[in-house]
């Protein structure tokens, strides 16, 4: 069994728990479950939308991969005590990966190290007063962590993901059926190539 | 006041409604509302996202703009009169635009008369046996209707319907935002190339 867990909370950006929702769930396998958690049983997100929790932050906790999302109030997340101290998230167990403001989170909660990270534009400057290095790019791994930057680039998390649990090929795959038609060769090389620096 | 309606049916594709809802969300007009449409209180996406209706069929029909979902159930869709018969587009009065699976529904609802049209690769068959060209490319608009192919491809419909709505400024900025750091120059060039051709 394989559990991917997408870290949602109220506020969140809509494509950048969703987008890497949609692509990890085209790998077909009884034994692959990719679900949004959250603390609460629904989650609203910056514009409104309302999604029902499929899981828990305690099975995030547990899951074999974690994905960050961002949203509006991940300020307030990471100066909520008990929210932070709830994840208890490891890179030696588990593959993290952060999008966009939840690159912040990683940093707060210790999980970046010395290493430089990739987040969004308006979250670099609360990335680097954490005293982390923000990169002007949109992917970067380092081991077991992994951080992307802008709404779109959770294409490469998720590819990495995939890279990493199944192999490229499955990557490339769930790359291919999501990219636009006619521009799907472009897509997919551009993101293997993301990944292949980091694996 | 500004309404955009994105039809989402039980069974959609996650990207293909939330990627242009977080596009077109961008715009913070107070008069400017972007909702999920949908036929029940909530729908469940075909990976079991529920998310809550925020507008209704009827809504849609009466919407300055719509954009067709797509999803792994269009086609009991498409076989479903109740339900078609409440679907009263008009690109006379609106915008429309249909997604992947959504471009069947417009083929079936006769709004594309006899253009071509994009869908994505799985729909292209049900498309063509509908009597419609489809072309191999991510977007196309005649006039008041646009159809674009690949979940990614959402992102070329949004930002027509921005371009539209509110200008060529106002859909690059949104792009710009969604866009992967270190690539957004790419992205809005080339949405803004495939947006340019057809208006």
């Amino acid at each position: 069994m394989t559990r991917i867990a997408i870290l949602t909370f109220d506020g969140f950006n809509e494509l950048d728990s969703i987008v890497a929702l949609g692509i990890l769930s085209r790998v077909r396998k009884t034994d692959w479950h990719v679900t949004l958690a959250c603390p609460t049983p629904t989650a609203t997100s910056m514009n409104g939308v309302t999604v029902h929790a499929q899981s828990t932050l305690a099975g995030a906790n547990s899951a074999d991969a974690v994905i960050v999302g961002s949203g509006v109030r991940t300020r307030e997340i990471a100066a909520d005590a008990a929210l932070m101290s709830a994840l208890q998230l490891d890179p030696k167990r588990q593959l993290i990966g952060a999008q966009c403001s939840g690159t912040l989170l990683l940093a707060r909660l210790g999980l970046l190290g010395t290493l430089p990270a990739c987040t969004d534009l308006t979250t670099k400057p609360w990335v680097q007063e954490a005293g982390v290095e923000v990169l002007n790019q949109p992917f970067v791994a380092h081991g077991n962590v992994a951080t992307a930057g802008g709404c779109l680039a959770s294409q490469y998390l998720a590819a990495w993901l995939l890279a990493r649990l199944l192999g490229r090929e499955a990557a490339a795959a769930a790359l291919h059926y999501v990219a636009p038609v006619g521009e799907k060769e472009l897509y997919v090389s551009r993101a293997m190539e993301h990944v292949a620096r980091c694996i």
